[in-house]
């Protein structure tokens, strides 16, 4: 899923999205609840119409980008109240507050609220986090009004605590929900230890419910994460990337202020459909990005997210049919478009609050 | 003319600045200089090819853009000396540099180099700068290499003072130049005073070459501008006013941010069939505004560029019939679409260093 946090894939129109591949998009609860207000979308028709986006929307709760407000933050068993960056005026997110958000903004998939918590962490509090994020459950199930419309996930958290991933995975899955996410996950640990996480989880889940796992992430990450099972992805990198003058390719990410394109005259990707490698020579990416115009943001942005549509496809085709000789093929490739081309240019963050 | 300084009509691709009805675009000598460098453009095939624009472009030679700089600048007669606010480093903008840049640059019609006098100017320094204007100018027609590809434009000054104006046009008219621009004006003087030069110039210039207009202006200028004899327009009203969230319209221009807006389901303009109105709602569109999202500015700058089109077009219409009672019936629209609607929201500038 593209990140679309403010009811909008930065930059491009629902139909440009949608020609990238994308069948469904995340918004966030928290962001379109203080901006515009979900009462404000409910009334012109919800989400949907709202942002002109006829495919499925997931949102995700808001609880993740509250958690990352740190000093401004005070959680307690009823919820997580903070000050708002927006105005400065104290909030409180509850269980409550985020299925009613998500239901009126008609989304298909809701997501429950949980708790976050930061690496590293003691296993108490690990712990303590991991039973909230239960109980916070509980309650947004109950507070559901429209099941038959909206969708609700639970989140599975346990931070980097084997036993206690397991457990929760459990724990969960005896509640029979529409679909599960694996959370907490890409927010600082080692590669291995989070494929390691989401390997106990998946094994944990229902195979016959989507998978979904949060935030993650570059190309090779993606394709690890589906040889463990998981079946939904959301991450910033692409539309971030692309803000950034950083385009992916199957030849590794292109940072376009490279001094080497400036009178490159071949396109971004030669093997490539979108608008920006049909278009324009490296060299107008790279003037279009050392100029942050919006044109730039806007073609790189289109890319990457045809890229990593390609990539999701190429993977799907081969998990379908079962060819492992292509699901390695996809693996590798994935590997080489997660690194630096040789031309170089500063790492793209793997993560962040998601904005 | 849709104003594209660095290569881009901020946010839209040619094939979108194509269907708002455009046939031509201004870009500007100065920042192509600066910034990627006209032999780098030249290297890559020069800028139609660079931009991806079919259609006919025009480059203002910067020399508005330097005069700006106030501060940074020193004139003498061999050309404007400025600190350049990219690098720091000083640069010299002569007639021979602005026809060697526009050459190179490949385009259809180049603009000579020309003294701006800054309002309020005694006689005897806007005579000085009018003087120079010539002098320049001349330099300018003895640098081509290439007339055969790239028209040369002169540019009327002479300020606010009749006299001067006609003596300057008619010095220019026996030039016989590719075509003609009235430059110095919008600059801050009242309405009635720049429409009086303008008839002045137009008056003195023949009326079988190209009277360009320079910088101008609201609907409202345009309109009567044209009924004076002009020609060709650039402004960067359109683009800059869909930047900050204010769509013109046949009911008066709209400010997006207004609350009004919140729960508008209507499009912006249920008469137009610019892609923000076909496809959004006002209260998306003022939501996209308030957040400052790229969408919001993008979709805003392509309706305010068909809105300018559309009037154009009208008025293009009613003189080519010399239809009396459908030129006054556009002027009258366009009096209605330069004022704000009752919906309010702050002016944009008229005019300003065009970036």
């Amino acid at each position: 899923m593209p990140v679309g946090t403010r009811a909008t894939v930065r930059g491009l129109t629902p139909e440009e999205l949608h020609a990238t591949g994308a069948d469904m998009v995340l918004a966030n609860t928290y962001h379109l609840w203080e901006r515009p207000g979900h009462r404000l979308i409910e009334q012109v028709g919800g989400l949907h119409r709202f942002m002109a986006w006829a495919g499925p929307i997931l949102t995700d709760s808001g609880g993740y980008q509250v958690f990352s407000l740190r000093d401004r933050l005070r959680i307690s068993e009823e919820g997580a109240r903070f000050r708002s960056v927006l105005d400065g005026q104290y909030r409180m997110l509850t269980p409550e507050v985020v299925v009613e958000v998500q239901e009126a903004l008609g989304v298909d998939v809701a997501m429950a609220l949980d708790e976050c918590v930061e690496l590293p962490a003691t296993p108490e509090h690990t712990a303590e986090a991991t039973a909230r994020t239960t109980r916070w459950l509980h309650r947004c199930l109950e507070a559901r009004q429209h099941p038959e419309r909206t969708a609700l996930f639970g989140i599975v958290q346990g931070g980097l605590i084997p036993e206690l991933r397991v457990a929760h995975a459990e724990e969960l899955t005896a509640l029979d929900l529409d679909g599960y996410a694996i959370g907490g996950l890409s927010v600082g640990e080692a590669r291995d230890r989070m494929l390691e996480m989401v390997e106990l989880c998946t094994a944990h889940l229902p195979a016959d419910r989507i998978r979904y796992l949060m935030g993650v992430g570059q190309p090779s990450d993606i394709v690890d994460a589906v040889l463990r099972g998981v079946d939904l992805f959301d991450c910033v990198l692409p539309t971030r990337a692309g803000r950034h003058g950083q385009a992916y390719t199957w030849s590794g990410r292109r940072n376009l202020r490279n001094a080497r394109y400036a009178t490159d005259p071949e396109p971004l990707d030669p093997s490539c459909g979108c608008p920006a490698c049909r278009g324009y020579s490296r060299a107008y990416l790279r003037h279009l990005v050392k100029c942050d115009e919006l044109l730039g943001k806007r073609l790189l942005t289109a890319h990457n997210l045809h890229f990593y549509q390609q990539l999701v496809s190429r993977v799907r085709r081969a998990v379908q049919v079962g060819d492992a000789s292509a699901l390695q093929a996809v693996r590798e490739d994935a590997g080489r478009a997660t690194r630096r081309a040789r031309d170089g240019g500063p790492q793209v963050a793997r993560s962040g609050p998601g904005v």
